[in-house]
């Protein structure tokens, strides 16, 4: 898994200080950055906290750049709907290099890891095969319909990844770029840090929220898991570990 | 693929044309329906349409019933962000009874289907045995852990299919819900419906009209593709076939 | 204030069950209504709560019509974005007949209630001297450039209401249709119930709930300010009433 | 009328070319930016435009700071869902300075201007007094409740203005901070630049694509209302001006 913070709101917490100190106080637009010192930026974060007052943070947008990631991780991932996101499709880039996500779970029991193995290298010869019999009939049926051979292969080319991909297991690996505001990603840390949630996202959610806390450590002081912000949300489905969960998440 | 649709707003036209009387004419809210006969309905639908103005046909919604479609198509439908659906977890629902997508290009193809319908054998046989090698690791840890058998194995029932879902392949079928708003609609089967668009949401789509035109044809009589209302908007990478598919959609 | 729930998702609470059934059990779509008793309804229901599991309340819409509210509080309803709006526009519709709110606080002091209707007159008297001063503009200019005068008349009119209604006052009032899924509805209760919301939206919202509890019982039975579900979230800024106002929305 | 670019998200054309080659080619998150000269960018970008795919541009954000703008306004911009707005609240922030925005066709007519200015003046008297009346009203609730004076006077203030404000008019200013991504500015400039939109909200829209302009020319080069673009899609509405709307957006 390789996550990158590609770029983000410049001054994330002055922006959103701004947004706080416009709904509160007589100010103006011209003067709105006049004085913001780190120590008045922290005030208007803890007060807009304190408050409940969620809808300024919005102002500030992450994008990501996400890769190694399963097919499994994107279902989920894309569940998250006040977010942007632009995936490598399988649509259009073929598998050359298949590569997969190797559960740890599945890679610590050899035998469960070796059966792992061999079903991908299985399935990356069923798609290379199936590939090349659809590009095949592709081709035939374009050269029959008057295309010149060459013509012909390269839209066929296309043509049979469309269908081939069908047989590409949810450990695939996948590319994309991932934009949310605070507001949402605050939201998506909330579920997807919890201990409940599945072990890839929570290991990326955990990545991403690093990388955030690093550019705007205030504003993302009191992210992650619900437990971390007060009593464990799932009720009878805790985890149980809320004190361990809080100190993972305040030391990240 | 089995497609339904499960439930929809009352009266969705004349709920519509409710909210345009309401917009352009002095009218009441206990009087709106009054005199809403479906001449009056059908001229405030052509005055949205003429005018441009989409946002009352958002107060209509459309529940779907979805099933036997593959987790390619979810990773397409989902990116509809103005929708709401819920699905079948592979992570909590165990498939016993392996069903999976055979494209139709490849059923033509006899040496195609072989290989894949070997690929999703395999893929099944996998599938069982890593969730069999996980679950007696997880029972094995559990029990070490103090917890006795039997609730040990039912706990790692759970905890095994997790990870053994990563072989699982594209063509694995689901099953949804979805729910939309007829102006979200209305942009899917822009997208969906479209010649260019991959053939099993075009299928879908395609069916997803059909189901709603019938409870409300005066909505949705000019929804389809691009081209159905007036020129194509692939420029390029239009498919050259405008006057079929405006027929075949005015038809359908 | 004139609230009516227009329409909604038939069978609102079976809806989201099917919803939820779908998701945990394996099911299929044709017969995911079979056997949902009400008691199995409920059980659902109650489960979806427990996991904090919110996405298939989703799939039930609510529909409402709502008139005699003051222009301050469409400015605080369209805030919220998952959600649907018709509004009754002043650019389009004449204020023929100036109707407004009268706040409760200023209807019980004398003075200021003697203030508050010299305002409103006063504003009425406005708007129709400036509707006419810019209508008898844009009928000379209309005439000018060639318009007969009666065609000038007409387009006049449409003209001068746009800025005459600069000098309406947020009292003024409006009519809007408003449509909301169950989630949305959740959050729009939760933030404009509670006993510290502007007094006129939260007496819109206690009404929208009492309608779709009258419907829909089981799924809003936790509805309304969040000390409804336990403590306040409103911190250092709670009223300091939570029992009384926990008892009121148990028994609405 | 006060517009500003506070902030945006830094090289907005190369994040969204980032987007669009990582959709289109095998390429990886740690070269993304490599190679990516202006060139290349724009051909990314054109390439986004020539297939009609609009969600890349939405990993570009913009926050503008608007001040100078009439409640009119507040209610249209506001209606555009994807977006996030701080707006400076009249329910906490006492409109000492009554400030207001005077229509230019009102102050044309030296009889319309006379009668609306005498109405804003008229307005700030009744605000004043009606919260003088209020407050004088609380102070006494609170001081019988046994409050002291000083305390009974501070909370006083704020309580007097929630529903003072109920008398004042459209025309009164208000400031707020708006982001929206690139893809929802696109849509904005399109319904709001168009010759009949209002002409408040279509100044605002004007000078907000200029700001863009200057700092993502590209991006934002078939920016403005549907005319520029084509044929006017008001149809039978249409201002019959296009040549003329076109041109201007060209050369903004």
């Amino acid at each position: 898994m390789n996550v990158k913070l590609i770029t983000y709101t410049p001054d994330p917490e002055k922006t959103v200080a701004c947004a706080a100190k416009l709904c509160y106080a007589a100010s103006d637009i011209d003067t709105l950055y006049d004085g913001l010192t780190p120590e008045k930026v922290s005030a208007f974060l803890d007060h807009l906290n304190a408050m409940g007052h969620e809808s300024p943070i919005e102002h500030a947008s992450f994008t990501f750049g996400i890769e190694g990631v399963s097919r499994s991780l994107l279902a989920q991932i894309t569940r998250h709907r006040i977010a942007s996101f632009s995936v490598q499709s399988q649509r259009y880039v073929r598998e050359d290099s298949f590569e997969y996500v190797l559960p740890p779970e599945i890679e610590a029991i050899p035998a469960a890891k070796a059966e792992f193995i061999a079903a991908m290298e299985e399935d990356a010869r069923h798609y290379e095969r199936l590939a090349e019999l659809l590009k095949e009939n592709h081709v035939k049926e374009l050269m029959d319909a008057g295309e010149d051979e060459k013509s012909a292969r390269r839209k066929a080319e296309k043509m049979s990844i469309e269908d081939a991909r069908f047989v590409l297991p949810n450990a695939c690996t996948t590319k994309m770029i991932v934009t949310m505001n605070a507001r949402s990603l605050m939201n998506f840390f909330s579920l997807r840090c919890c201990n409940r949630a599945q072990w890839e996202i929570r290991e990326l959610a955990t990545r991403m929220l690093r990388l955030v806390r690093e550019v705007a450590p205030h504003l993302f002081q009191n992210a992650g898991p619900g437990c971390v912000r007060g009593a464990c949300p799932e009720g009878g489905m805790s985890c149980g570990k809320a004190a361990e969960i809080r100190a993972q998440f305040q030391n990240l």
